[in-house]
């Protein structure tokens, strides 16, 4: 039997190393007697940076499962468009010598576009190296998939964050504005999250932006003025790529933006903006929070659910890897009775591609419908019992 | 007998409301008729803002001990210095109505000052109600007790979000900094529990900028530059406090600061002032973080040691109120062996003064020993089984 390897690519999500720990403990399982793990991805096998995997425990695993962020380290790496490129040739020779019959990528839509090439090329050249993707992203904007693994627990820390912070904003008696800045460059499914956080006693967050939606600068301080009129304390949700109508990304407004290598402009700031925004128009005290990248890495957040479907793809993947598809991802699929099931769906309907936040479960431009609290709620429920050490904080396992 | 009376003040912390729940506690065990609580302090109630505590159940103390916040609202309201302000005489008069011979005040150096203020003026008017300070603040600048409860929560959550920023920022293979920016105005004290955050097989956070020293840029560039070559991903944690040889704050560099009505200026922006100085002087990818307020409010880094510390404060302060005390502060003592005990310290040797972190625990500017580390870790060891909602989050109790 041929051996099997698995990368871990593009952002890091809180139960990337769950999907890892499915591919594993299936890939045990089913006897593989190598199992390999590229060390920062595609980029990292290209410079024979792997490590053996077969030999894990139990005990490392159920720590592995719940670690956060890319145990075996992720890349940004775009492979070529032009299949005559060098590299092509240059990975299935180091495939081939490391008798690898069967690629798994943990990634998101950037991610699958390598597994859409890698499968093709594969077909083209006649290799019968089968490649899958495992789908993995926080911002739950995947195609042809009830939801993302990883998303849930993010949503889970936005909501926790979002609570917390309203629980401080709330103490004190004094008129004051708090926005919060929620990932999503170009989706609203994490920031439409924070819907959560609203609990009975209160109306915050009392107004809730996503990028679906053309965001009016007027318009927003109004509604500020209009939450300050009932409440002492305004806490507001804001994604980081809400756009104005010219197409332009409100933290554009506020800082020098620079662009990654996919030619994705690198958002923050737009919080920053709208609390210069209020000190000016309202000269209300205000402050801006950035929950930035502990959404997509924190332990103690971790929903069940999401901690279950990550290891579950990971598992289906090597399963339908040994069935021989190809170029597929594993897909969530729901039943009306919130059943879970895995399935296959082509990468090529996945890769490069985004799944927005339905316009439908957006409410006054800018509050959240009841429809996506029912959609979220199986998704994020379930707390998990971590490994802790020591002194009582979450225990994770590194590479040596 | 007379009535109990309990207020809070001063930012929030993640065990204000247990010690709030040892008050209730230890009241309803001492058979108080009535047990107020002020709403938003000593502010609050000189509108006459006050609820009722004594039917607080088991089950509500026990959601109310591990929620963040301050229950009752809190206040930054600073008493005059001229005890002939109409002022003493109002608060005096309205205790009076109420048939108040106990004021218990949950806060810090700011809020101590206005037991000792109280406790004064009762002395001098030969009033026989009892002023207790209650220990809270997270940045453990009291001075007299071994430590202040709010900071090992505090500082369990600086360590885990630290750990968690680390674990994300050593992902990728490319040269990276990263610049985690904590609370703490004029002390170190949390931005030195980072060190915790640093594992066996790594040596993030590298770098650790704390207030007591005086800050110098060219030497930090220096330091980081130094930390970029021995690997490819460097985490930095700085003081929001941190001030230059011109006892400047860095921050005041970036923005345009205001101050509160205790005189303090409001510090955030360190940690983007020195990620545009990086970027500048180094060109490498580059991010700042600031924790903010979630270090103050979050349930699911609680330190067992801490809420009981909380609660017991709490519970002492009824029981030295009820013997007679005034005008004091109830302090935490540990002897040799970390056994911990409650006991009381002057107000007046605690109000408006800050407990510096020990220049001996810090290593070569920017580092910490492993004298801070013994003396943190009965401090923020242990984790709390929190009561959670049906999202598997953290359970809350509010005020209606």
């Amino acid at each position: 039997m041929k051996n099997i390897i698995v990368g871990q690519s593009g952002g890091p999500t809180s139960v990337m190393n769950a999907s890892l720990c499915g591919v594993i403990k299936e890939a045990q399982e089913s006897k593989f007697e190598k199992i390999f793990g590229m060390i920062n991805g595609i980029e990292g096998f290209l410079q024979d940076n792997v490590v053996e995997l077969q030999n894990f425990s139990d005990e490392e695993l159920e720590i592995l499962k719940t670690t956060p962020s890319a145990y075996l380290g992720s890349c940004r790496y775009k492979l070529p468009n032009d299949y005559n490129d060098e590299i092509y040739k240059l990975i299935f020779k180091k495939l081939s010598e490391k008798n690898i019959g069967y690629v798994l990528y943990i990634g998101g839509n950037d991610s699958m576009d390598t597994i859409n090439k890698l499968s093709r090329y594969a077909d083209m050249i006649m290799s019968k190296v089968r490649f899958i993707g495992i789908p993995k992203t926080i911002d739950n904007d995947l195609l042809c998939t009830d939801h993302t693994p990883g998303f849930g627990s993010a949503a889970k820390f936005v909501a926790t964050a979002t609570r917390d912070i309203i629980m401080d904003a709330e103490c004190y008696k004094s008129k004051s504005v708090t926005i919060v800045e929620i990932m999503g460059r170009h989706t609203g499914w994490l920031t439409a999250s924070s819907i959560i956080a609203r609990g009975e006693h209160d109306a915050n967050p009392a107004l809730i932006y996503l990028p679906e939606i053309e965001f009016d600068a007027f318009e927003f301080i109004q509604s500020v003025k209009h939450e300050l009129e009932k409440k002492d304390n305004v806490v507001v949700c804001v994604s980081e790529g809400i756009k104005d109508k010219n197409d332009k990304f409100i933290c554009e407004y506020a800082v020098k933006t620079n662009k990654d290598i996919f030619g994705h402009t690198n958002l923050t700031g737009s919080s920053k903006y709208l609390e210069e925004l209020i000190k000016e128009k309202l000269g209300v005290k205000v402050r801006s929070i950035e929950l930035n990248v502990l959404q997509r890495s924190s332990a103690l957040t971790l929903a069940l659910a999401d901690v279950c479907d990550a290891e579950n793809v990971g598992r289906e993947g090597v399963k339908v890897a040994i069935d021989g598809y190809n170029g597929y991802m594993i897909s969530i699929e729901r039943d009306e009775n919130d059943n879970i099931s895995y399935e296959t769906v082509n990468v090529s309907k996945v890769c490069n591609k985004e799944k927005k936040f339905p316009l439908e479960w957006i409410k006054d431009k800018n509050d959240i419908a009841e429809d996506f609290i029912k959609y979220i709620t199986p998704i994020i429920k379930g707390s998990v019992d971590i490994v802790r050490d020591d002194f009582g904080m979450p225990k994770y396992i590194r590479r040596g």
